[in-house]
């Protein structure tokens, strides 16, 4: 193994450098588990070198959150603090860059009262609403990364013990966000080129729907006239590129709402909000989820369809190769940021208004009016599988392989 | 040594329910540094199992400030963001109650540019004095207690190693804040009944003046003729008692602003946000500082006393045996919440209005203008020794002794 402190600083710096691109003199945030303090100094160090400001970061522990859910009152979950509203807004408002680092026990919430989960999930929410329209807008740079907690590693790595878990975790995303190469940002770059490839096809095709079809999924999912393929990275409002998804493999664009018909299998668990959903169908009819069962989480899954009216619409439509770095791990990580990036994934809820054109000019109406999902949510999903096809036809009826078995068929 | 996790358990208990006696639908408020998450989780869990209704923790982490402090440029010192004081202000006005976790590095500063720590702390007291006005003026209950950090630990056990020196700092706190007996609760309830007797007597004989006199000092403190005594607990306005410092062997008031006159010399060395000031011997004039020495930290001391007008002159005049249990442990906490229990101590800076007579009926000027000092800053130092006597005259002229070598006279 290489040394270890000096990938972890490479990481620091990628996703300081190249996931929100800090200007100088810009705000750096940090939504960080108190569990990960001693990375996300290292982050912090990282931003001041490269001309940050200031770097404010929230810190949350899980474990508290936990303790709420055992023994507050209901009511207690109806409340947001009105500060931290206008924190975010105010952050937004002066271009803060935000890392955020998804590192949850996916098994968190098993104990507590699914009903006090779902109050608390709408709350927040509905509370930060405005905050997640900038985020999903891209008016300012953000990024979610992802860095090893005891308890997750555990999950991941059942038959180890603790501290070799999190090493076996720390190992396999250095690999996987490519802290183990000499350069990384070099890395990155020519990662970011080959991934722009695939973007510009489908955007030069611009496809009317798209047929997802194998054993268990026969689904098909119209794309609005004006949607937009996306890759690794985007641009803020104050014209900064920056990279969302440290790791990143797919290339995204939205469904036409209305238009999302058939059958689809998930192919790997989908941990909600720390509750684990796993083996789920979903029988859609006119763009609505009509129908479901699943093998774990059932009330979850539930709650999460009937959250409010877009969250049973799609909102993404993601697409990643099968044989994708992260997936050739052939590990599971209950965690979304690694696990959509291993398969062709959808999302409940509300679209990135981003991949529509001209979304910078557009009111979230007119958004609505082209196709576009609005929830208070968006929940990825699997649906990738090795014999998973995938069939774009265009406006003038011309039928193009996209995926066979499961990998980019061009 | 008695059960550790049952220790734990009582002084969480005793925090909550005998420092600020927490309330049925109340919400708490806990500023913790990260690394004590442990002990804040049983605070919390403490708390809602007494009825509170929320726990809101304020995280912060020492190592983060000292990382900005090292590269951050002046100007973002002088930076506070307003969701902070928002936050803070809707919970006073909530009555939130509020326990700090005080147990900083008394090192972790040595390094950082004095200015900017100077800017820092003027900009956090100004931003901060409306909160400061309520906690001073009792109008929420707060209580300020300690917990063990490594660094801490190492640095008042600085012979034993790491996992030791926190061993050793925990059995002393737990002895010194009484959660090694069987029940603390009533432990505290008999340590307040004594208490009251010191505040009674000396509330009875309403001194004019106290004159300290010891080898190295020669001091008079004037009284303002309203002030009042007060001891271990005290009401906020919602009538609830509460008791404001965990441990607490004090008996406190407020000196007259200008009626401070000749000499003290410092009897413990003074951790004044994150920087040691040792041996100082100060000259007074009417209440202010004119001259002062010291053997360390002449810098921080002179930023202290220049902050404003109020800092270089007295706030608090406080009497603690030197035979007290913390004192006779002769242990060095560098900390102020235990080093300020071991001896009597004077502050520098905000008196507490709360030791003036119908304080709630009285704006700041009024409280100002019968001799009450005012500032942004309220820093303890120490000045009880084994040969410490103080004598009171009463406004008739008698003469009562009321500390003979270092100990109450009665």
């Amino acid at each position: 193994m290489k040394n270890f402190k000096d990938m972890l600083h490479k990481y620091a710096k990628l996703a300081v450098d190249i996931g929100v691109n800090i200007q100088k003199n810009q705000t750096l945030v940090i939504n960080s588990p108190i569990e990960c303090a001693e990375f996300t100094r290292l982050m912090a160090e990282s931003a001041y070198k490269s001309g940050a400001k200031n770097v404010e970061v929230m810190w949350h522990d899980e474990s508290l959150a936990l303790i709420k859910y055992l023994n507050a009152p209901e009511e207690s979950f109806k409340e947001f603090p009105e500060w931290q509203i206008k924190r975010l807004n105010d952050l937004v408002e002066k271009n803060a860059a935000f890392i955020s680092i998804a590192a949850s026990n996916p098994d968190l919430l098993k104990e507590a009262d699914p009903n006090k989960i779902a109050i608390s999930n709408k709350t927040k929410s509905t509370a930060l609403k405005d905050y997640s329209n900038h985020i999903m807008k891209n008016d300012v740079a953000w990024c979610v990364i992802s860095v090893p907690t005891k308890a997750w590693s555990k999950k991941v790595f059942s038959n180890s013990d603790e501290n070799e878990a999190v090493e076996k975790l720390w190992n396999n995303i250095f690999k996987i966000v490519r802290a183990d190469r000499d350069d990384p940002i070099k890395a990155w770059e020519k990662h970011i080129e080959n991934n722009d490839k695939k973007v510009d096809f489908l955007n030069n095709h611009r496809f009317k729907n798209l047929h997802y079809k194998s054993k268990d999924t026969d689904l098909t999912i119209e794309l609005p006239k004006d949607h937009i393929w996306c890759g690794c990275g985007e641009y803020n409002k104050a014209g900064t590129y920056f990279v969302a998804n440290i790791p990143t493999e797919e290339v995204f664009t939205l469904p036409l709402k209305n238009g999302v018909n058939g059958k689809v299998k998930s192919t790997k668990p989908l941990n909600f909000n720390g509750n684990l959903i796993n083996d789920f169908t979903l029988t859609f009819k006119d763009g609505k989820v009509i129908d479901f069962s699943c093998s774990e989480g059932y009330e979850s899954l539930k709650k999460l369809l009937q959250m409010d009216e877009g969250s049973s619409y799609l909102g993404e439509v993601a697409l990643v190769p099968f044989d994708s770095p992260i997936s050739n791990s052939n590990i599971i990580f209950y965690n979304t940021l690694f696990d959509e990036n291993a398969s062709c994934h959808l999302a409940f809820g509300k679209a990135y208004s981003s991949c529509l054109k001209n979304n910078d000019k557009l009111t979230l109406e007119e958004t609505k009016k082209l196709g576009a999902n609005d929830s208070l949510v968006h929940v990825d999903f699997m649906v990738g599988s090795p014999d998973l096809d995938i069939i774009g036809e265009t406006h003038s009826g011309e039928k193009i392989q996209v995926f066979k078995n499961g990998n980019w068929a061009f």
